[in-house]
């Protein structure tokens, strides 16, 4: 099941994506919010609703909201792909542990939504990433016990603006937190059962062209360590979310660097989840 | 007014405190939570309220949660004291942006629970800060406008497990996030008539002894000038907090290092706000 979260006459409402179509989950059995959903262990309920269902809407009728608008927590893996850490080129040694960093929700655009680009800088850029989202709560979770604790999965477009992202001496957080400066969506996979989390790609297109492409089968830590890892110091509850980091070919490594203009479409594929899109913006300040 | 979120019967309610004791919210006028009643603007009527009453309730025959359970934000600006850059003893340059990091509600104790120490480490240090309270929305706020969007103020032991805090290349969440490795409260003083923001002081104390103490006249980003940073990338909502920071003479600054043990007490006491308290205990992995 694809579920998401969209909107109408600006009520939130829960559905599924079929056959290029919504199916409205809270018109139809009750439901308030994927994360109420998930952490109520309603998610199989919900399937059957929706394998027996038309679509109630046309997906182009509908504005989506984010697949959970108020995640407790977005954890981010930085630098997860085994050529990345080369990227950086300071000759350091391959990291022991994961590096983490957080994103508020109001950071990301929904799916179809614009990003955007604000006034204080030009250099914005995407990354394509594979996001966990977590369906049974755990701490200390083993590593081959993770997937049990998984709802499914969902796309990032982890954008940053890069001259904000060393502004401060140990952290990354004023560079990933900009509004609506990335994507996420469209909806939550919960069937893993056609995927392999240990090799599926990931893709990102600018315009059409491709600029990232990478398996998990390339991650320094893989999804399981990851879930065991960021585990181990804080209990994972319903809805969380984990973006796995991105492949090589981010905007900021190519010379000169090709950062995001007004009017580009960046796509990130996801094998067996979908296709996230958005379009860049301008940011236009309020008068 | 000192509101606050306390628990009867395993419900969340809102009080405030008067007189030692708890003037109840929730039953007297129907608050809801106290990020509620701060974004729809109630706080002044609760004040009313407030001065009128008798308390409903001893503080000690309650539990206090943390003042706000569910912020969508908690940001924590890192290295702000101005000796504090000269205790990284790395002939640094003083830095021209705050550094930012991000907690978790989870990894706090309301006032009067207890802190715990993993047993993944027992480098488990205190930092007494000075929280500032989101009170009105707001992106791109000028310094000088600051206060008009601060609801009020609290306190935080940004408690940390040190040897995690260098696990990542870029940032210092996964040493800043254990569950509960943390204080906050016990209330949030929306009264600031007689404080003066840039000149406070924060105390930290240690089974009764100074450990930390020292102004915001210390600061090296003053709170107005933290809020205007803060929000030029992201939009501030009612209940988002800020932590402002630790003065030197946290436990990992001694030699050897003083790190918190079982059964220690951390106070830390704001100047015109109160004294959040909290014991250390070894945290049981249940069964």
């Amino acid at each position: 099941m694809r579920i998401l979260t969209f909107i109408v006459d600006g009520g939130l409402r829960v559905g599924a994506e079929k056959d290029g179509g919504v199916v409205d989950l809270t018109t139809r059995c009750g439901l308030k919010s994927v994360k109420q959903t998930i952490a109520s262990g309603q998610l199989v309920a919900a399937e059957k609703v929706v394998s027996a269902a038309e679509p109630d809407h046309d997906l182009t009728d509908i504005a989506l909201d984010l697949p959970i608008p108020n995640p407790t927590k977005i954890y981010c893996v930085g630098v997860n792909y085994q050529n990345r850490n080369a990227e950086y080129q300071d000759a350091s040694e391959a990291p022991q542990y994961p590096s983490l960093f957080v994103r508020n929700p109001l950071s990301f655009a929904p799916h179809g939504a614009a990003i955007l680009r604000p006034p204080e800088s030009e250099k914005l850029d995407y990354e394509g990433e594979i996001v966990v989202v977590i369906g049974k709560s755990g701490r200390r979770i083993r590593a081959e016990d993770a997937t049990a604790h998984i709802a499914g999965l969902t796309i990032m477009n982890e954008g940053t603006i890069r001259d904000w992202i060393r502004h401060g001496k140990f952290n990354v957080t004023q560079g990933k937190n900009w509004d609506r400066s990335g994507g996420l969506g469209p909806w939550i996979e919960t069937d893993l059962s056609g995927i392999d989390l240990e090799d599926m790609t990931v893709e990102t297109r600018v315009n059409g062209e491709r600029r990232q492409f990478d398996s998990t089968a390339s991650m320094a830590f893989p999804i399981g360590r990851i879930i065991e890892y960021v585990s181990t110091f804080g209990t994972l509850l319903p809805g969380d979310m984990i973006a796995t980091g991105t492949p090589t070919g981010a905007g900021a490594r190519f010379d000169p660097p090709k950062w995001l203009k007004p009017g580009d479409v960046v796509e990130v594929e996801v094998e067996g989840v979908g296709v996230l899109s958005n379009q860049i913006e301008d940011e236009i300040i309020g008068t």
